[in-house]
Protein backbone atom coordinates (compact mmCIF):
# COMPACT_ATOMS: atom_id res chain seq x y z
CA UNK A 1 0.00 0.00 0.00
CA UNK A 2 3.12 2.73 -0.04
CA UNK A 3 4.72 4.40 -2.17
CA UNK A 4 3.61 4.36 -5.68
CA UNK A 5 3.12 0.46 -5.87
CA UNK A 6 -0.53 0.66 -6.48
CA UNK A 7 -2.16 -0.10 -9.84
CA UNK A 8 -5.64 0.04 -10.98
CA UNK A 9 -5.62 -2.63 -12.99
CA UNK A 10 -4.55 -6.44 -12.08
CA UNK A 11 -3.54 -6.80 -15.81
CA UNK A 12 -1.02 -4.38 -15.48
CA UNK A 13 0.35 -5.00 -12.31
CA UNK A 14 0.96 -8.68 -13.70
CA UNK A 15 2.62 -7.33 -17.03
CA UNK A 16 5.10 -4.77 -15.01
CA UNK A 17 6.04 -7.69 -12.50
CA UNK A 18 7.15 -9.30 -15.36
CA UNK A 19 9.40 -6.81 -16.30
CA UNK A 20 10.68 -6.43 -13.31
CA UNK A 21 12.28 -9.59 -12.93
CA UNK A 22 14.63 -8.87 -15.70
CA UNK A 23 18.06 -7.90 -14.83
CA UNK A 24 18.24 -3.97 -14.32
CA UNK A 25 14.73 -3.42 -14.47
CA UNK A 26 13.18 -1.44 -12.00
CA UNK A 27 9.48 -1.20 -11.43
CA UNK A 28 9.43 2.87 -12.70
CA UNK A 29 11.26 1.54 -15.62
CA UNK A 30 9.31 -1.64 -15.48
CA UNK A 31 5.48 0.39 -16.05
CA UNK A 32 7.23 2.70 -17.95
CA UNK A 33 7.92 0.18 -20.35
CA UNK A 34 4.84 -1.89 -20.41
CA UNK A 35 3.06 1.92 -20.56
CA UNK A 36 4.78 2.24 -24.00
CA UNK A 37 3.95 -1.37 -25.19
CA UNK A 38 0.18 -0.57 -24.40
CA UNK A 39 0.01 2.22 -26.72
CA UNK A 40 1.12 0.42 -29.92
CA UNK A 41 -0.90 -2.07 -32.07
CA UNK A 42 -1.86 -5.65 -31.02
CA UNK A 43 -0.47 -6.97 -33.78
CA UNK A 44 3.04 -5.24 -32.72
CA UNK A 45 2.66 -6.25 -29.35
CA UNK A 46 2.10 -9.95 -30.78
CA UNK A 47 5.20 -9.12 -32.95
CA UNK A 48 6.84 -8.56 -29.50
CA UNK A 49 5.75 -11.75 -27.47
CA UNK A 50 6.00 -13.86 -30.37
CA UNK A 51 9.42 -13.52 -31.13
CA UNK A 52 10.25 -13.84 -27.41
CA UNK A 53 7.96 -16.89 -27.09
CA UNK A 54 10.40 -18.42 -30.14
CA UNK A 55 13.73 -17.61 -29.43
CA UNK A 56 12.92 -20.11 -26.01
CA UNK A 57 11.24 -22.67 -27.70
CA UNK A 58 13.19 -22.90 -30.88
CA UNK A 59 16.78 -22.13 -30.54
CA UNK A 60 19.15 -24.68 -30.66
CA UNK A 61 22.66 -24.48 -29.83
CA UNK A 62 25.65 -25.57 -32.35
CA UNK A 63 26.26 -29.08 -31.39
CA UNK A 64 30.60 -28.31 -32.46
CA UNK A 65 30.86 -24.95 -30.21
CA UNK A 66 27.88 -24.63 -28.00
CA UNK A 67 27.01 -21.18 -29.11
CA UNK A 68 23.07 -20.36 -29.80
CA UNK A 69 22.26 -20.82 -33.24
CA UNK A 70 19.56 -21.73 -35.70
CA UNK A 71 20.49 -24.80 -37.33
CA UNK A 72 23.25 -28.05 -35.71
CA UNK A 73 25.95 -26.13 -36.73
CA UNK A 74 26.58 -22.83 -36.27
CA UNK A 75 27.56 -20.59 -39.48
CA UNK A 76 30.84 -20.33 -37.87
CA UNK A 77 31.56 -23.91 -37.52
CA UNK A 78 30.08 -24.60 -40.74
CA UNK A 79 32.47 -21.78 -42.37
CA UNK A 80 35.41 -23.78 -44.54
CA UNK A 81 37.44 -20.50 -44.49
CA UNK A 82 37.72 -20.47 -40.96
CA UNK A 83 40.41 -22.63 -39.23
CA UNK A 84 37.98 -24.65 -36.90
CA UNK A 85 41.99 -26.64 -35.55
CA UNK A 86 42.01 -23.04 -33.82
CA UNK A 87 39.52 -23.05 -30.63
CA UNK A 88 38.94 -19.70 -28.71
CA UNK A 89 37.30 -20.54 -25.26
CA UNK A 90 34.32 -17.69 -24.49
CA UNK A 91 32.34 -17.12 -21.60
CA UNK A 92 28.83 -16.62 -24.00
CA UNK A 93 27.52 -15.40 -27.26
CA UNK A 94 28.79 -12.00 -26.39
CA UNK A 95 32.15 -12.72 -26.30
CA UNK A 96 31.99 -14.51 -29.29
CA UNK A 97 30.47 -11.62 -30.79
CA UNK A 98 32.31 -8.85 -29.28
CA UNK A 99 35.54 -11.16 -31.16
CA UNK A 100 34.00 -11.28 -34.16
CA UNK A 101 33.68 -7.20 -34.32
CA UNK A 102 37.58 -7.28 -34.25
CA UNK A 103 37.42 -8.95 -37.50
CA UNK A 104 41.19 -10.25 -36.08
CA UNK A 105 40.44 -14.21 -35.56
CA UNK A 106 39.84 -16.63 -37.94
CA UNK A 107 39.58 -19.65 -36.21
CA UNK A 108 36.07 -20.90 -34.34
CA UNK A 109 34.72 -21.08 -30.53
CA UNK A 110 33.86 -23.09 -27.63
CA UNK A 111 31.07 -21.51 -25.74
CA UNK A 112 31.39 -22.39 -22.30
CA UNK A 113 28.19 -21.27 -20.96
CA UNK A 114 29.73 -19.16 -18.15
CA UNK A 115 32.61 -19.94 -15.96
CA UNK A 116 33.08 -21.68 -12.41
CA UNK A 117 31.99 -20.29 -10.05
CA UNK A 118 31.19 -22.09 -6.42
CA UNK A 119 29.17 -18.49 -5.02
CA UNK A 120 26.51 -19.35 -7.82
CA UNK A 121 26.37 -23.06 -7.65
CA UNK A 122 28.12 -23.23 -10.98
CA UNK A 123 31.12 -26.19 -11.15
CA UNK A 124 32.70 -27.83 -13.98
CA UNK A 125 29.88 -30.44 -14.93
CA UNK A 126 27.52 -27.23 -15.88
CA UNK A 127 29.85 -26.03 -18.65
CA UNK A 128 31.02 -27.50 -21.64
CA UNK A 129 34.34 -28.64 -20.70
CA UNK A 130 34.06 -32.17 -21.41
CA UNK A 131 32.86 -31.44 -24.85
CA UNK A 132 36.21 -29.00 -25.32
CA UNK A 133 38.06 -31.78 -23.68
CA UNK A 134 36.67 -34.77 -26.22
CA UNK A 135 37.61 -32.31 -29.08
CA UNK A 136 41.43 -31.85 -27.84
CA UNK A 137 41.36 -35.97 -26.99
CA UNK A 138 40.42 -36.73 -30.29
CA UNK A 139 43.17 -34.53 -32.06
CA UNK A 140 40.88 -32.12 -33.93
CA UNK A 141 42.41 -29.19 -32.28
CA UNK A 142 45.95 -27.58 -32.87
CA UNK A 143 46.08 -24.41 -30.23
CA UNK A 144 43.09 -23.28 -27.65
CA UNK A 145 43.18 -19.98 -26.79
CA UNK A 146 41.45 -19.11 -23.24
CA UNK A 147 39.34 -15.77 -23.60
CA UNK A 148 37.79 -15.84 -20.34
CA UNK A 149 37.13 -12.73 -17.81
CA UNK A 150 39.96 -11.84 -15.77
CA UNK A 151 38.38 -12.14 -12.44
CA UNK A 152 38.75 -15.16 -9.73
CA UNK A 153 35.50 -17.65 -11.56
CA UNK A 154 37.55 -16.46 -15.00
CA UNK A 155 41.46 -17.55 -13.59
CA UNK A 156 39.99 -20.48 -12.16
CA UNK A 157 38.50 -21.83 -14.64
CA UNK A 158 41.34 -21.01 -17.43
CA UNK A 159 43.21 -23.30 -14.55
CA UNK A 160 40.90 -26.22 -13.99
CA UNK A 161 40.43 -26.26 -18.38
CA UNK A 162 44.35 -26.18 -18.64
CA UNK A 163 44.52 -28.81 -15.95
CA UNK A 164 42.06 -31.00 -18.11
CA UNK A 165 43.76 -30.07 -21.68
CA UNK A 166 47.47 -29.89 -20.72
CA UNK A 167 48.13 -34.02 -20.94
CA UNK A 168 47.61 -33.57 -24.59
CA UNK A 169 50.60 -31.46 -25.26
CA UNK A 170 49.38 -28.91 -27.41
CA UNK A 171 49.59 -25.23 -27.28
CA UNK A 172 47.42 -23.68 -24.46
CA UNK A 173 47.20 -19.47 -25.15
CA UNK A 174 45.36 -16.87 -22.88
CA UNK A 175 44.57 -13.64 -24.57
CA UNK A 176 47.37 -10.72 -24.20
CA UNK A 177 45.92 -8.53 -20.82
CA UNK A 178 47.86 -5.02 -21.28
CA UNK A 179 47.04 -1.28 -21.14
CA UNK A 180 44.18 -0.38 -23.70
CA UNK A 181 44.41 1.08 -26.87
CA UNK A 182 44.14 4.90 -26.34
CA UNK A 183 44.72 4.82 -23.01
CA UNK A 184 47.34 6.79 -20.80
CA UNK A 185 49.36 4.82 -18.79
CA UNK A 186 49.44 6.85 -15.96
CA UNK A 187 45.75 5.79 -15.69
CA UNK A 188 46.24 2.02 -15.95
CA UNK A 189 45.77 0.11 -12.80
CA UNK A 190 49.39 -2.06 -11.31
CA UNK A 191 48.26 -4.89 -12.39
CA UNK A 192 47.53 -4.75 -15.61
CA UNK A 193 50.51 -2.18 -16.34
CA UNK A 194 52.80 -4.68 -14.53
CA UNK A 195 51.30 -7.48 -16.45
CA UNK A 196 51.66 -5.56 -19.46
CA UNK A 197 55.61 -5.03 -19.26
CA UNK A 198 56.09 -8.79 -18.27
CA UNK A 199 54.13 -10.17 -21.74
CA UNK A 200 55.54 -7.24 -23.97
CA UNK A 201 56.04 -8.24 -27.59
CA UNK A 202 58.92 -7.08 -30.35
CA UNK A 203 57.75 -3.69 -31.90
CA UNK A 204 55.54 -4.43 -34.87
CA UNK A 205 55.94 -1.54 -37.69
CA UNK A 206 52.91 -2.95 -39.87
CA UNK A 207 50.58 -2.73 -36.92
CA UNK A 208 48.33 0.53 -37.71
CA UNK A 209 48.06 2.31 -34.38
CA UNK B 1 28.30 -6.59 -40.85
CA UNK B 2 30.01 -3.61 -38.78
CA UNK B 3 30.17 -3.48 -34.85
CA UNK B 4 28.40 -5.99 -32.74
CA UNK B 5 25.57 -6.02 -35.29
CA UNK B 6 25.85 -9.88 -36.40
CA UNK B 7 23.65 -12.53 -34.30
CA UNK B 8 24.60 -16.11 -34.73
CA UNK B 9 20.54 -16.57 -34.53
CA UNK B 10 17.86 -15.21 -36.56
CA UNK B 11 15.50 -16.24 -33.73
CA UNK B 12 17.93 -14.14 -31.33
CA UNK B 13 18.00 -11.52 -33.60
CA UNK B 14 14.08 -10.86 -33.83
CA UNK B 15 14.10 -10.80 -29.95
CA UNK B 16 17.05 -8.38 -29.85
CA UNK B 17 15.02 -6.23 -32.44
CA UNK B 18 11.60 -6.41 -30.50
CA UNK B 19 13.08 -5.24 -27.01
CA UNK B 20 15.26 -2.41 -28.71
CA UNK B 21 12.21 -0.96 -29.82
CA UNK B 22 10.97 -0.02 -26.28
CA UNK B 23 12.00 3.20 -25.09
CA UNK B 24 15.66 3.89 -23.74
CA UNK B 25 16.64 -0.19 -24.26
CA UNK B 26 19.72 0.18 -26.56
CA UNK B 27 20.97 -3.02 -28.66
CA UNK B 28 23.42 -4.11 -26.03
CA UNK B 29 20.13 -3.75 -23.41
CA UNK B 30 18.10 -5.81 -25.68
CA UNK B 31 20.39 -8.89 -25.90
CA UNK B 32 21.21 -8.66 -22.10
CA UNK B 33 17.77 -9.33 -21.12
CA UNK B 34 16.86 -11.53 -24.10
CA UNK B 35 19.79 -13.77 -23.19
CA UNK B 36 18.30 -13.54 -19.27
CA UNK B 37 14.94 -14.91 -20.79
CA UNK B 38 16.71 -17.28 -22.63
CA UNK B 39 18.36 -19.05 -19.13
CA UNK B 40 15.10 -18.88 -17.40
CA UNK B 41 12.34 -22.15 -17.93
CA UNK B 42 10.05 -22.32 -20.43
CA UNK B 43 7.11 -21.99 -18.25
CA UNK B 44 8.53 -18.39 -16.44
CA UNK B 45 9.17 -17.13 -20.23
CA UNK B 46 5.49 -17.74 -21.01
CA UNK B 47 4.13 -16.18 -17.59
CA UNK B 48 5.82 -13.09 -19.21
CA UNK B 49 4.74 -13.24 -22.91
CA UNK B 50 1.19 -14.14 -21.72
CA UNK B 51 1.36 -11.05 -18.63
CA UNK B 52 2.16 -8.79 -22.13
CA UNK B 53 -0.66 -10.10 -24.62
CA UNK B 54 -3.03 -9.77 -21.66
CA UNK B 55 -2.12 -6.36 -20.97
CA UNK B 56 -2.57 -5.33 -24.53
CA UNK B 57 -5.76 -7.29 -25.22
CA UNK B 58 -7.73 -7.57 -22.47
CA UNK B 59 -7.32 -4.15 -20.86
CA UNK B 60 -9.45 -1.42 -20.33
CA UNK B 61 -10.64 1.63 -19.51
CA UNK B 62 -12.40 3.38 -16.99
CA UNK B 63 -15.55 4.61 -19.05
CA UNK B 64 -15.77 7.82 -16.53
CA UNK B 65 -11.95 9.02 -15.37
CA UNK B 66 -10.23 7.04 -19.01
CA UNK B 67 -7.70 5.18 -16.59
CA UNK B 68 -6.28 2.10 -17.27
CA UNK B 69 -9.06 -0.42 -15.12
CA UNK B 70 -9.83 -3.93 -15.47
CA UNK B 71 -13.85 -3.24 -15.11
CA UNK B 72 -15.60 -0.23 -17.02
CA UNK B 73 -15.52 1.87 -13.83
CA UNK B 74 -12.33 2.02 -12.13
CA UNK B 75 -11.49 1.23 -8.08
CA UNK B 76 -11.46 5.26 -7.78
CA UNK B 77 -14.28 5.94 -9.72
CA UNK B 78 -16.54 3.36 -7.98
CA UNK B 79 -15.33 4.00 -4.47
CA UNK B 80 -18.53 5.81 -2.59
CA UNK B 81 -15.86 7.40 0.01
CA UNK B 82 -14.59 9.74 -2.71
CA UNK B 83 -16.08 13.43 -3.55
CA UNK B 84 -16.62 12.20 -7.85
CA UNK B 85 -17.53 16.23 -7.82
CA UNK B 86 -13.90 17.27 -7.18
CA UNK B 87 -12.00 16.50 -10.55
CA UNK B 88 -8.10 16.19 -10.79
CA UNK B 89 -7.02 16.55 -14.81
CA UNK B 90 -3.77 14.50 -15.35
CA UNK B 91 -1.67 13.53 -18.27
CA UNK B 92 -1.40 9.77 -17.65
CA UNK B 93 -1.72 6.79 -15.33
CA UNK B 94 1.49 7.30 -13.72
CA UNK B 95 0.47 10.83 -12.54
CA UNK B 96 -2.77 8.97 -10.93
CA UNK B 97 -0.39 7.07 -8.92
CA UNK B 98 2.20 9.59 -8.03
CA UNK B 99 -0.73 11.97 -6.64
CA UNK B 100 -2.22 8.44 -4.52
CA UNK B 101 1.00 8.09 -3.59
CA UNK B 102 0.54 11.19 -1.53
CA UNK B 103 -2.87 10.60 0.16
CA UNK B 104 -3.72 14.04 0.35
CA UNK B 105 -6.16 13.62 -2.43
CA UNK B 106 -9.84 12.22 -2.16
CA UNK B 107 -11.28 13.48 -5.22
CA UNK B 108 -11.32 11.56 -8.60
CA UNK B 109 -9.71 12.32 -11.85
CA UNK B 110 -9.78 12.34 -15.40
CA UNK B 111 -6.80 10.87 -17.35
CA UNK B 112 -6.30 12.92 -20.91
CA UNK B 113 -3.89 10.17 -22.69
CA UNK B 114 -1.30 13.19 -23.47
CA UNK B 115 -1.18 17.16 -23.85
CA UNK B 116 -1.82 18.87 -26.73
CA UNK B 117 1.68 18.98 -29.04
CA UNK B 118 1.29 19.90 -32.36
CA UNK B 119 4.88 18.86 -32.81
CA UNK B 120 3.64 15.49 -31.75
CA UNK B 121 0.58 15.48 -34.05
CA UNK B 122 -1.72 15.44 -30.90
CA UNK B 123 -4.33 17.68 -31.17
CA UNK B 124 -7.47 18.43 -28.64
CA UNK B 125 -9.69 15.84 -30.11
CA UNK B 126 -7.07 13.12 -29.68
CA UNK B 127 -7.33 13.54 -25.75
CA UNK B 128 -10.18 12.90 -23.49
CA UNK B 129 -11.50 16.81 -23.13
CA UNK B 130 -14.67 16.78 -24.72
CA UNK B 131 -15.83 13.91 -22.15
CA UNK B 132 -14.53 16.30 -18.91
CA UNK B 133 -16.32 19.28 -21.08
CA UNK B 134 -19.41 16.92 -20.94
CA UNK B 135 -19.16 16.00 -17.29
CA UNK B 136 -19.09 20.09 -16.46
CA UNK B 137 -21.82 20.71 -18.79
CA UNK B 138 -24.11 18.24 -16.93
CA UNK B 139 -23.30 19.85 -13.69
CA UNK B 140 -21.64 16.99 -12.34
CA UNK B 141 -18.34 18.90 -11.39
CA UNK B 142 -17.99 21.43 -8.30
CA UNK B 143 -14.05 22.07 -9.29
CA UNK B 144 -11.76 21.15 -11.62
CA UNK B 145 -8.02 21.25 -10.50
CA UNK B 146 -5.25 21.11 -13.60
CA UNK B 147 -2.28 19.13 -12.62
CA UNK B 148 -0.63 18.93 -15.81
CA UNK B 149 3.22 18.98 -16.32
CA UNK B 150 4.75 22.91 -16.10
CA UNK B 151 5.85 22.42 -19.99
CA UNK B 152 4.54 24.11 -22.85
CA UNK B 153 2.10 21.89 -23.84
CA UNK B 154 1.04 21.22 -20.40
CA UNK B 155 0.43 25.09 -20.29
CA UNK B 156 -1.24 25.01 -23.62
CA UNK B 157 -3.69 22.36 -22.54
CA UNK B 158 -4.38 23.84 -19.42
CA UNK B 159 -5.27 26.66 -21.12
CA UNK B 160 -7.45 24.77 -23.75
CA UNK B 161 -9.34 23.44 -21.51
CA UNK B 162 -9.82 26.29 -19.11
CA UNK B 163 -11.39 28.17 -22.29
CA UNK B 164 -13.53 24.95 -23.22
CA UNK B 165 -14.75 24.90 -19.04
CA UNK B 166 -14.63 28.33 -17.81
CA UNK B 167 -18.28 29.17 -19.26
CA UNK B 168 -20.27 27.04 -16.82
CA UNK B 169 -18.42 29.06 -14.01
CA UNK B 170 -17.29 26.40 -11.79
CA UNK B 171 -13.84 26.61 -9.54
CA UNK B 172 -10.80 25.93 -11.79
CA UNK B 173 -7.27 25.68 -10.09
CA UNK B 174 -3.82 24.05 -10.98
CA UNK B 175 -1.60 22.64 -8.61
CA UNK B 176 0.72 25.07 -6.73
CA UNK B 177 4.06 25.18 -8.21
CA UNK B 178 7.26 26.70 -5.53
CA UNK B 179 10.10 24.98 -4.34
CA UNK B 180 10.03 21.50 -3.53
CA UNK B 181 10.08 20.25 0.33
CA UNK B 182 13.67 19.64 1.77
CA UNK B 183 15.30 21.73 -1.21
CA UNK B 184 17.56 25.05 -0.66
CA UNK B 185 16.16 28.18 -1.97
CA UNK B 186 19.60 28.94 -3.18
CA UNK B 187 19.44 26.38 -5.36
CA UNK B 188 15.86 26.89 -6.80
CA UNK B 189 15.28 28.71 -10.62
CA UNK B 190 14.41 31.70 -10.93
CA UNK B 191 10.99 30.74 -12.19
CA UNK B 192 9.73 28.46 -9.59
CA UNK B 193 10.93 30.96 -6.57
CA UNK B 194 9.12 34.04 -8.64
CA UNK B 195 5.85 31.59 -9.16
CA UNK B 196 6.53 30.54 -5.24
CA UNK B 197 6.29 34.58 -3.96
CA UNK B 198 3.67 35.27 -5.84
CA UNK B 199 1.44 32.26 -4.84
CA UNK B 200 2.45 32.44 -1.16
CA UNK B 201 -0.13 30.75 1.45
CA UNK B 202 -0.85 31.79 4.59
CA UNK B 203 1.55 29.88 7.39
CA UNK B 204 0.00 26.40 8.73
CA UNK B 205 0.87 25.41 11.88
CA UNK B 206 -0.52 22.29 11.36
CA UNK B 207 1.04 20.99 8.26
CA UNK B 208 3.89 18.59 9.12
CA UNK B 209 7.10 19.97 7.60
Amino acid sequence: MSGQGQYSSQLLENAVSQFAKLPSIGRKTALRLVLHLLRQEQEDVEAFTSAVSHLRSDIRYCHICHNISDSDTCDICSDKHRNNRQVCVVENIRDVMAIESTRQYNGVYHVLGGVISPMDGIGPDDLTIESLHDKVASKAVDEVILALSTTMEGDTTNYYIYKRIAPYGIPVTTIARGVAVGDELEYADALTLGRSLVNRVPFDTTLNY
